[in-house]
């Protein structure tokens, strides 16, 4: 369980790229860099080691990389999810860690957890299908996304320079309006809880 | 490429699940057993063995499970998919399997190709969100689902027996009506291409 | 704007069909029977007069029945939506509410209104993809729908008696919670703000 | 009963917005100018007239302005739909002419029918979330809307000039690819049947 009486809100970010030069795992690198005061984002780093979600696995036993994503979610106060749009859904990497978390129903930490979503894409969607439908598995698992902004980074190779350092002032006010929104949004739920 | 001139379909059925009691498995194995004459469903088995989708992997080379896979949905007239719900979409797994298959887009064998689907759940919506999902990834593949009926078998355990035959009749029959449909569906887009 | 220093919540209820023997309907009626101690709910009965969305009429000047909407919608702590199905979407009626009452962006009651979603159908799917698509909707408009329970009433016609009064113990029990948790997350959001 | 002997495919269009400026007008009267040889489109222009969908007068008997929608519906090969985006779905408007003409479900015309779908919007999304709302409805109808190519009009007020003319080559492109899919897709479904 998060401390609630810290100040800090530790964040815990998700790309869902496996890709080494992912413009989404880039714009979770300049969250981290935006990050306001009061807030520390922490990468995670495992996604490619989750084995396939398989029932008769979980009820045998969670692997420990499972064990260790839960207990991440767990200690943080909120999630940040950067994610691509692979066939207008967001990718099956990505919702294989989600199908694993979500899991038991009755004690996932995705419930009740505050969070963010944004995505970048080449094209000009800008991963708009994709995070509906995160928002749609985030409905099943009781989890709270952030509404306002959407950051929605299209035509994302004119946003990013070489270095894939987010350049666009748009688009990195949008994100920074995000983790400003995000920091708000769980404070008061919190408040309220 | 199929042969076009051959009387039988040849239909490859894939279920999303990975648990051995899978009620989505239990469906595809009522559908072999009712296929109608002049149809053949091959099972896929190998969803297991796919990879955590990588694009830099995807560049570099794909792996053989993946080469396999799109040579035998190539090879097919028609897919079947039975899927899960997990999480208000469908199994990471098998949308992981998807982002491989629709790889690269020029040469992705999903293009065109006619499908099925259909889903059982053990609570009351019977797949209903994991199959408009399905079917909003088919729209960025260009696969072409039969539109009906609908096979959404809801409170799947009192719709097959203790060994997992589907003994309902009514989705009995509506599998049955859907076999149908995609024969007709995949003669229909053939014979006017 | 709501006097947030009172005690009790007042709920605007909306029903998204104009049948006189809606399930939808009953349902709204179910719900001011079950409001819990400390809310009210007032029914909204002028969906039928409201004009088609026209933007120039819009910019012209809203007409009084839009008006009178908004002015409901804006006094009201939360809203309540009753929804029908009507091909696999909120009916078009209830959507032209939304249209009307979404404007303009910068002045919508919408804006951070607690709201909560039910919806019954004939059919076993209860709703399901109507509710999803008012929550996309709600998205937009940056309103905040309760997550859950989500009451989805499937088979409507075995669970109301020919008087339309909601009969089934277990639809009954999951509006209850449903108006119980609209109550917490309207105070909740508030408190926090 | 459209005349299959014909060589000429007609085409119903409608337009999901009434405002006299509509980008969605302008881009329908575009797909008129560029519509293939074989191809005439005519432009549905009751869309005000068609009251509040309530089932109790479609029991009691669907109003003129409904009859003449269906008929036209019905005696087109195929229809044309350019759909704004209001609150993240489809107007309201177009849905309740929907709603309507899905009505009875038994001898609806949408059934069956080929279609080509097509948004235009001020901002970057260009319709995205519409258009899917819109195969969602099409899905229920058993309405066969073409795939690709999907057109999608972002940042319209830089593709249409001064006097509503689609100026913009790559979105005039894309137009008229997508009516050569219609005519392609709906003598296709034809040849099949």
């Amino acid at each position: 369980m998060a401390d609630e009486a810290r100040d800090t809100l530790r964040v815990l970010g998700i790309a869902g790229s496996l890709r080494k030069g992912s413009y989404n795992r880039a714009l979770l690198r300049t969250a981290v860099e935006l990050a306001p005061d009061g807030m520390t984002i922490e990468v995670y780093d495992r996604l490619r080691e989750i084995p396939p979600y398989d029932q008769d696995q979980d009820a045998a036993g969670q692997p420990e990389v499972v064990l260790d994503l839960k207990r991440r979610i767990r200690e943080a106060d909120a999630l940040l999810i950067a994610t691509p749009e692979y066939n207008y859904g967001i990718p099956g990497v990505l919702k294989n860690a989600i199908d694993w978390a979500s899991r038991p129903p009755k004690d996932t930490p995705l419930a009740e957890k505050p969070a963010a979503i944004m995505g970048a894409s080449v094209g000009i969607g800008g991963t708009i299908r994709a995070q509906l439908a995160l928002r749609q598995a985030f409905l099943f698992t009781n989890t709270h996304p952030v509404q306002k902004p959407e950051v929605i980074v299209a035509e994302a190779a004119q946003k990013f320079d070489a270095e894939l350092r987010l350049v666009d002032p748009a688009a990195r006010e949008f994100l920074r309006q995000l983790l400003e929104s995000l920091a708000t949004w769980t404070r008061r739920l919190r408040g309220g809880a």
